[in-house]
C-alpha cells in the first residue's frame, strides 16, 4: 500500500529493455493506486507513439523525440499531484538524466532483465526478427542500450517476482514519500 | 470569478492569429485562476517548442505537431482537475476539431482580431519581417489560417478591451460548469 497522505505528485520511470517487464510491473502499480484512489497516468513508449500518431522513427533522433514528449508530460502531471508511470526503453543515459533533473520526485526505476531472458521470453516476438535483421535499430541487439549507474530501484524480474518487484518498488517509493513530508 | 466547486478539469483552447492577444488574455486567467487557488497549466506553442527542444518547423508538419503534443498533454492535465490554457496560433481547422473531439471540457475560443490591426501592433516585428518574406510559412501571410466555423467563444481585441474578453471568458466557463453539475 502507498502512504501518500499529501497526494505528492512523482514519475516513476520504467527503463530496460524490450521484455524486460517494464509494462508488467507498471500496470501492476497502476492497479494498487487505482484500487487506493490514488491519481496516477501511465505512459507507455509505444502507446504514445500511436497518440501522437507521426512517423516517429525507432533512430536515436525518434527515440528521444519520444522521451521527450513523454519527460514533457510527466513533469506536468506530476506538479498536479498525479503519480505517472512511464514504460519507456529510453536507451540513452544523458537524456534519462536531463530529465530525471528537471522533475521533481523523479524515481529511476532501471527493470535489469538479462538480455538473453527477454529474447528467451520474446512476448512480441520481435527479437527473432531483430536477431534476424528484419528489424533495425533494435535496442540490444543492433541499437545500445546505456544502463543507468545509480538507478533509484533496479529490478530483476528473472530473478525475483512480478510481486516482489512490485513489492521492492513501493517500499522505496514510502521510504522516499516519508523523507519528504 | 470562476465558480468551479467539483474542481472539473477543462482546456480553453485559443486559437488565432500571431498578436492577435491570445497569451496576453490566457495570461490574465491564468492570473484569476491562481489567485483563487485553482489548479492551471499554460502550454504556449512557442515555449513548448523552446521546451522539447527540437528543429521543429513551422511548416504545415511543424504546426501539427507542435499542435499534437500540446493536444495530448493538454488532455492528461484536464483529466486529472486542471485547467490548462493553450494558446496556440494553431491554423488548421480539422486538426482542432479532431483534438476537441478528444477532450471532455474543451473549450475553443477564437481571438479573431483582424490581421490589419496584428500587423500594426507588431509587438514581435515578425510580421514587417514576414511582408519581406523574411520569414517563411508566417500564418495570415504565407501561411493559412482556418478560422473556426463555431468557435464556443469569439473575441475580438480591436473592438472590446482585455479585461472585458477575460469577463466574456469567464462568463462562459461559469455557465458551462454550472451545466456539468
Amino acid at each position: 500500500m502507498l502512504n501518500n497522505p499529501k497526494n505528492q505528485g512523482m514519475v516513476l520511470w520504467f527503463t530496460g529493455l524490450s521484455g524486460a517487464g517494464k509494462t508488467t510491473i507498471a500496470n501492476k502499480i497502476a492497479k494498487i493506486l487505482s484500487e487506493e484512489g490514488s491519481k496516477y497516468e501511465l505512459i507507455d513508449g509505444d502507446v504514445l507513439r500511436e497518440q501522437l500518431n507521426w512517423d516517429l522513427g525507432f533512430d536515436e533522433d525518434g527515440r528521444k523525440k519520444n522521451v521527450n514528449i513523454a519527460g514533457y508530460t510527466a513533469n506536468l502531471l506530476s506538479k498536479h499531484g498525479v503519480i505517472v508511470l512511464v514504460t519507456l526503453i529510453s536507451p540513452f543515459k544523458e537524456q534519462r538524466d536531463r530529465i530525471k533533473m528537471s522533475i521533481n520526485n523523479f524515481v529511476e526505476i532501471y527493470v535489469n532483465t538479462p538480455l538473453e531472458v527477454c529474447i528467451q521470453r520474446d512476448h512480441k516476438g520481435l527479437y527473432k526478427k531483430a536477431l534476424a535483421n528484419e528489424i533495425p535499430n533494435f535496442t540490444g541487439i543492433s541499437h545500445p542500450y546505456e544502463a543507468p549507474l545509480k538507478p533509484d530501484v533496479e529490478i530483476d524480474t528473472s530473478i525475483i517476482s512480478i510481486d516482489d518487484c512490485v513489492k521492492k518498488i513501493i517500499n522505496f517509493l514510502n521510504e522516499k514519500i516519508a523523507r519528504l513530508d
